[in-house]
């Protein structure tokens, strides 16, 4: 039995019991108005002890998109996906969870329509793995709220979503720059030697990461005072060469007399507790720690307001990782342990084999074990207490509520950059997330090329992975290739662990060198497109990374994985495999306007007929297309974004017909364009003749612009050009 | 400075100091005829106290194909592959080392060449990873053969390797039907229901394999009396219905007293010996185990001789796993954790997080410890004492040669299936290898295809991966896209370990039981083809299965991977990705006939223009392509090969100009072949106007053939198609 409540014409929310009040919905739902229901739409409902099952049959046509951060394919079909945030740093094909949450589907097929279970713990999506036709749905519990989106249009049902959900989060503009990271830059030194190296090699670059060990034993809220005498003084010297510091934060506070993060949240009761009511102890970096209870408002309060830290020096972005939260042992995993070691001791010699298993596979799963998460606790504002499991994948997202909370008050007016590793529904309006610890391997490119989209679905427009991979050394080739799809990704790090071939551009050969510097120039000089575009998908609630099967009514396109809207006019098609020199692409609909990209300079463009192509793209090169009627903006680069003026732009557009484009811009840096200090300039391009007419209308009543010319290379379906410009 | 000698024309062998003869080549090579040299062609050569290190400068397009059983691309560039077999169950794409060790490259480009290094021990093969343009061979020894082998023609090199190393094994003709396993089936009342479920749902199927627990206590050359009460029944009445068990054996022989194996072992010194000079304790399944030590001759003719206790049931074929040797732990190793443990115990507070990862680590790397590997030694034949580590990929090649002599002998003048994990150069003469442990992931199935042809490459052209994937669980739609592939390898079966999904054809819905059905149906109607095609190129030394370029003079199909030459006529192109209604296929040179197969039955056909194409391929469906004036050779399926005599063929052919094809066939378990016992069919087909001219040549002076009508459907290259028949 479920209570159906209406949330617009297209959304109801069946709730079963007495679901958590996760904190993901934030669309009033009239509640006072429900009826009670027995069954769901598109659902058959099965009612166990312990659980809820749902399943739908789906056609054999049937395409599901959603689960956000999820391996396996865009399309789900064909596996079972387990929500429960999970740090997991071999994202092999078998594994069933990521750092994140997202139980939110799209079924596209005989019937569309989308769902959210919004439930804090473990869900089991079985997505036509046991059955090919069958898409079955477990949540262990009879509480939780279950909405359906009841639409055919795809990008409608997103809309839903973020109706109910939140807008997306708004980086600083800046955030749009290229950003580099390694686990650890050891020192103060090694930070102003890779900012230098940027510069000194030409490389735009607006941010660098401070990884775990620039802190003193891992203390979050401290910096080490040998590797790092002066932090303060190292942001504010690196924000002059237009580089912005972003530090790391793990939720584990470690256990140290005296330290002040410690004794307060002590004093204070701000730690999650065991069974026995104290304190609960996990091992993370910092060794035995306790983690703070983000489940409670007090206490988020009180973490919110630590990052003065930081924002006192001038930082204006954070990086919560580990948020899961990770635990590499709680001391009941090392009686575990130590149990199995004792086992072995006493058996005899044939079973001496099991034994040492025993050990290895405690051993190995110390980090993992779902009972520890049984065994601690929350206590909401209202004085409930919950044990962590029932809401475990909460943990990351109230984690960055304190964090956004802190930061909007630290800093009223202003944006931030704010990351987080573990995350569910309705972070996106907070914060965002990038792809968690991949590996430099090619199937995690095109992974990174599927969760893009996926995540752009549910929210998280300002998203990517760890460029060139986090675990595992990168060939020159991969960095090349990941570099050319990290550039058009929106967020876009360079990031490398520990023991790993060291990653940044100047790290292999005079070639890979050169290449990935024209790449990051390339993408500097697609900001004002990137930008905006990003502002209005915001806007209109459209994800900005898009599927082509989102944008076009075309069957073929339900079967393209890697290649994605990156914004409305522009497709890109990066090669992901190793060795190739060129890769197909499927053009839907129309014609399009092809360019192997590389260097901003050399714009080369060809116009392809609609259909299957095999398109050349060496080593250095990227295949981007744009849309019929469709345009892109660019400028000259620059080393970091507002270095200069934009004075210029570059619209390079392919019109056939009529083409409009609505060019956005703002301050970048505060919340202003919420009160309307934005600026616009509508562009609209009319086919006449054998040529174009072009009109601008700048709408910019705050003088934002500082544009004084537009440049237009405009081309034909013949592939002719026009070139003309305006002074506005 | 190298001793160079003559090996052929094409072939020269470079030797350092004093290799180790490890066996791999057998060519007569006349040591009389050297002379020194300090130099090698395409390398530079440097040498430092441990090790010889070669580089050679690869041009940009240079594709370097070989390296047999090992991960990462066909085109091996931008990788590091260590050769150092490794029982390692996790193909994740940072593995450098698999089952195998075949030091054996392609560089086809700017110069095209071919080595050879034949050293039996680490060898390290920096392909363009560390310096994109760089070949790097580091050999950790200074006494190796290096063979290089100085042609154009990348499949004259085979040939030239196949010359040094042996002509390609050459098993029964029911080793091309298919064949199940499972790890395990654990008694022979399973055994039955299987071996019955095939018959009753019609499913041909030629083997039935018994994985280890067929054993009593993994206990080599022993029968679980429990589970298995009449082995050799059991073995008698499945033969009667076609099908034919093949048992597992593994080198690790239990440390029992009383049990023979151990006990003959021990009395004549068969083992291998640790640095104290007893035999060497080392942990596999049966618990504490010896090695025998397979590099001596008595060894192997003592071993050789315990297959009787198989051949006397009648059983014709042997799968030797775990010849690496893989070992779970060794004492020491053991000891190694303990360690670990006391040094946690006695560890402070603040370095229990070490200290357990240390127990951690030390646990998991249990089973691969190289320390081990170098605590143990062979005595060869002239009573040499040899660490293993130096001679290590040798024991897998050393256990197979063991038991092909003592299989030949046991069998005169008869054929058998010999299996192996472990390999080195040279053992594709004596038996062969599957891919060993895979997983069920879809990246797998694409190492699957590549393998197959770098595998082929080095003689290896009977082999395959297990179709369905061994690891992890297997999605009903990737058992059905796997089978599809396996049904055009010539190794085919089905294989899924212990707790993973069951895998065989009915464990899933009833459309992919159909579909499946019809797939292996399709196989068995290819016999004739496949076993003719690998008859011929065998005899020819040509891979059976062979990419793109070793056929095709054309730059694009260096970049194909996933296509290949099945046979001199057939290019298989398998849909290996998930939710795929078809892909991409590029066709080079000339005209294509497609078949989009799913049923033999349904034989329609398309011609296609060279170049590339998208073809739609659903769920049942596998798109090959017949060569222009090629053909290929079809019967009725059976329910196991030699079930009914082959009375009649139908030929499929494509042609244009003028097609000849050399149809072969023996008795298909002898050895009478040798002796000339053989048939041929020498088919020519000319195009004659609107029709064709077709010519029929039977040789058959031994009467193996019952043939007594041969079909033909000749199409032209207009797609036109011509019925006809002849009698023979």
């Amino acid at each position: 039995m479920f209570t159906k409540f209406g949330v617009s014409n297209l959304t109801s929310l069946y709730r079963s019991g007495k679901p958590f009040a996760t904190g993901a919905v934030i669309a009033t739902i009239d509640e006072s108005k429900f009826q009670q229901v027995s069954t769901l739409p598109h659902f058959d409902v099965e009612e166990t002890e312990d659980s809820v099952i749902f399943t739908h049959k789906m056609a054999k046509g049937d395409v599901v998109y959603g689960l956000g951060e999820s391996l396996g394919p865009l399309n789900k079909r064909g596996r079972i996906y387990r929500m429960y945030s999970t740090d997991d740093p071999e994202h092999t094909p078998d594994k069933k969870s990521l750092y994140g949450s997202h139980p939110f589907l799209i079924i596209d097929g005989v019937s569309t329509f989308g769902l959210l279970v919004d439930y804090p713990s473990e869900i089991i999506f079985d997505v036509g793995f046991t059955n090919k036709d069958i898409l079955k749905i477990t949540i262990p519990s009879h509480n939780f709220d279950f909405y359906i989106f009841e639409t055919d249009d795809k990008q409608k049902i997103v809309e839903e979503y973020l109706q109910l959900t939140g807008k997306p989060y708004i980086p600083p503009k800046w955030a749009f720059g290229f950003q580099q990271s390694r686990w650890s830059y050891f020192s103060e030194n090694e930070i102003r030697d890779v900012a230098s190296k940027f510069r000194e090699l030409s490389i735009p670059c607006d941010v660098i990461y401070t990884d775990i060990d620039y802190m003193e034993r891992y203390k979050v809220f401290t910096t080490d005072k040998m590797r790092f005498p002066d932090y303060a003084s190292m942001v504010k010297d690196l924000a002059k060469e237009g580089i912005k510091i972003v530090p790391i934060i793990d939720p584990g506070v470690r256990i140290e007399e005296g330290y002040p993060v410690y004794e307060e949240g002590k004093r204070n009761g701000y730690f999650c507790k065991g069974k026995d009511g104290k304190d609960y102890v996990a091992a993370v970096w910092p060794g035995l720690t306790h983690f703070p209870d983000f489940l409670n408002s007090d206490v988020r309060t009180w973490w919110g307001e630590k990052y003065k830290f930081f924002t006192d020096m001038g930082i204006r972005g954070i990086w919560n990782d580990m948020n899961e939260p990770a635990v590499f042992y709680t001391l009941d995993g090392v009686n575990r342990v130590v149990r199995t070691i004792e086992e072995f001791e006493k058996s005899d010699e044939e079973d001496k084999l099991d034994a040492v298993l025993n050990v290895r596979d405690a051993a190995s799963n110390m980090a993992v074990k779902r009972e520890d998460y049984k065994s601690f606790y929350h206590r909401l504002d209202d004085g409930t207490i919950v044990n962590h499991d029932d809401v475990h994948n909460l943990y990351g997202f109230y984690m960055t509520k304190a964090a956004a909370d802190g930061l909007s008050k630290l800093l009223p007016g202003e944006r931030y950059l704010l990351l987080s590793r573990s995350s569910y529904p309705g972070l996106h309006r907070m914060g965002t997330i990038w792809m968690g610890d991949n590996k430099s391997w090619w199937e995690h490119m095109l992974a990174n090329i599927r969760m893009l989209q996926s995540l752009n679905m549910m929210g998280f427009f300002y998203t990517g992975a760890d460029v060139g991979g986090f675990g595992s050394d990168a060939s020159p080739e991969l960095l090349i290739r990941w570099m050319e799809l990290g550039a058009f990704t929106p967020y876009f790090r360079n990031h490398s662990a520990l023991g790993t071939r060291p990653q940044e551009l100047w790290q292999f050969d005079e070639e890979t060198l050169n290449i990935t510097r024209d790449i990051v120039r390339l993408r500097y000089a697609f900001l004002p497109y990137t930008y905006s575009e990003f502002m209005n998908a915001v806007e209109t609630s459209t994800p900005f990374v898009m599927p082509l099967s989102f944008v076009f009514e075309d069957e073929r396109t339900k079967d393209i994985e890697d290649q994605y809207m990156y914004g409305s006019s522009l497709m890109v098609a990066p090669v992901h495999e190793q060795n190739k020199k060129g890769r197909y692409v499927y053009l839907p609909e129309s014609k399009w306007l092809n360019w192997i990209a590389s260097k901003y300079e050399d714009r080369e463009m060809k116009v392809y007929e609609p259909g299957d192509h095999y398109i050349k793209a060496d080593l250095h090169e990227i295949p981007l297309f744009i849309k019929q009627n469709g345009m892109i903006v660019l400028t000259e680069p620059m080393n970091y974004v507002g270095e200069r003026y934009v004075t210029e732009l570059t619209v390079v557009g392919f019109v056939t017909g009529h083409a409009h484009y609505d060019y956005y811009d703002d301050d970048g840096t505060s919340l202003n364009y919420l009160k309307g200090e934005y600026a616009n300039i509508s562009i609209d391009i009319a086919k006449e003749g054998k040529g174009f007419k072009i009109n601008l209308r700048k709408n910019d009543p705050n003088d934002i612009l500082k544009i004084k010319k537009v440049r237009f290379e405009i081309y034909d379906d013949q592939g002719n050009i026009q070139i003309s410009s305006k002074m506005i």
